[in-house]
């Protein structure tokens, strides 16, 4: 059974090579292809307010961050990223740890989950993202230097996750006050 | 006349009431209003590869800022923030740095340049970034909450800067290899 559960220096050990691998194909995060392992835990572990593992049976199948996509009026909206061990693709790990990410990030307060940049190219997790509800809602043009396209376009991707219906704020005007999103958005973030 | 230069740390003293307003005010920009004067000169000038002012006869106008927008495959695209004082308002500060800060991304071998939140409701920058050039090319629901307005959207606005004509990679198939990609891209980007 695959388990779900935070991500220790150790496990960045185990996941290195693939994180180097996803970045080093230059077809899908926009990180320096050049980051050392210890730049590149900070990035993954260090920067972001939660990072987990995919895991079964002590087997590392990949991993997320979740973390806010910008500061004060804009922190009720978060981020995340996600790899997939070459050898555990293709076994649903990526929509099983979105799904997760989800539901961490209405615990920790979020509102709503943004992509900055998928890589249009990258039609499995464009359909992926879909199929679990996020909207393309920009497409910024030739945004990525794919590797063995040249210029790709991104998309952004964005889904609404709160529970309660503050997205039709016309019909609920009492949720529209800042007092009461920040209610919502303030729950401390750590745990 | 109005002048375009580095911005000093001692700049940097006379600008922050400008940037603690326009913070405070929660209407622009996605900054924790609980920023501290050491933290939001490090988030404007260390941050970034340039800051820079504008001023005339020694009285600081305004301040902008120029940085990569996402490392690795996506270090082609800049993205600059912009402040006004109080005082400048309405004399064309804005128009002015947005139109120097273009040059300067050309200059320092970006191929062009991203908002990736103008808040929807400040009609004056998105009239402005429109007129400059910018197009809209996504929509953020709600992803601001605005101090008066309550959630408001957020517009990513993007501009391909690049003389070359390398938008028509069709046309142009010679342009779109990631080796001649890079050529452009990889110059040394700090003078």
């Amino acid at each position: 059974m695959i388990q779900i559960r935070p991500m220790t220096p150790e496990d960045f050990e185990r996941f290195w090579p693939t994180f180097q691998a996803v970045v080093i194909a230059q077809e899908t995060y926009a990180y320096d292809p050049a980051l050392t392992q210890e730049q590149a835990r900070d990035l993954w572990m260090k920067a972001p307010l939660h990072t987990l593992i995919a895991e079964e049976d002590g087997q590392l199948l990949g991993s997320y961050y979740l973390k806010a996509n910008a500061a004060g009026p804009g922190n009720h909206v978060c981020n995340c990223g996600y790899m997939v061990t070459d050898a555990a693709r293709g076994r649903g790990v990526a929509r099983l740890m979105c799904e997760h990410s989800q539901q961490l990030a209405r615990d920790s307060g979020f509102l709503a989950m943004q992509f900055n940049s998928v890589v249009a190219s990258n039609e499995v997790a464009v359909g992926l993202w879909s199929k679990l509800g996020f909207e393309t809602v920009g497409r910024l043009p030739k945004a990525y230097r794919h590797a063995r396209l040249g210029l790709v376009d991104c998309l952004v991707m964005f889904k609404w996750l709160a529970d309660e219906p503050v997205a039709k704020e016309l019909a609920q005007p009492k949720l529209i006050g800042r007092k009461n999103i920040e209610s919502v958005v303030s729950r401390p973030r750590r745990k």
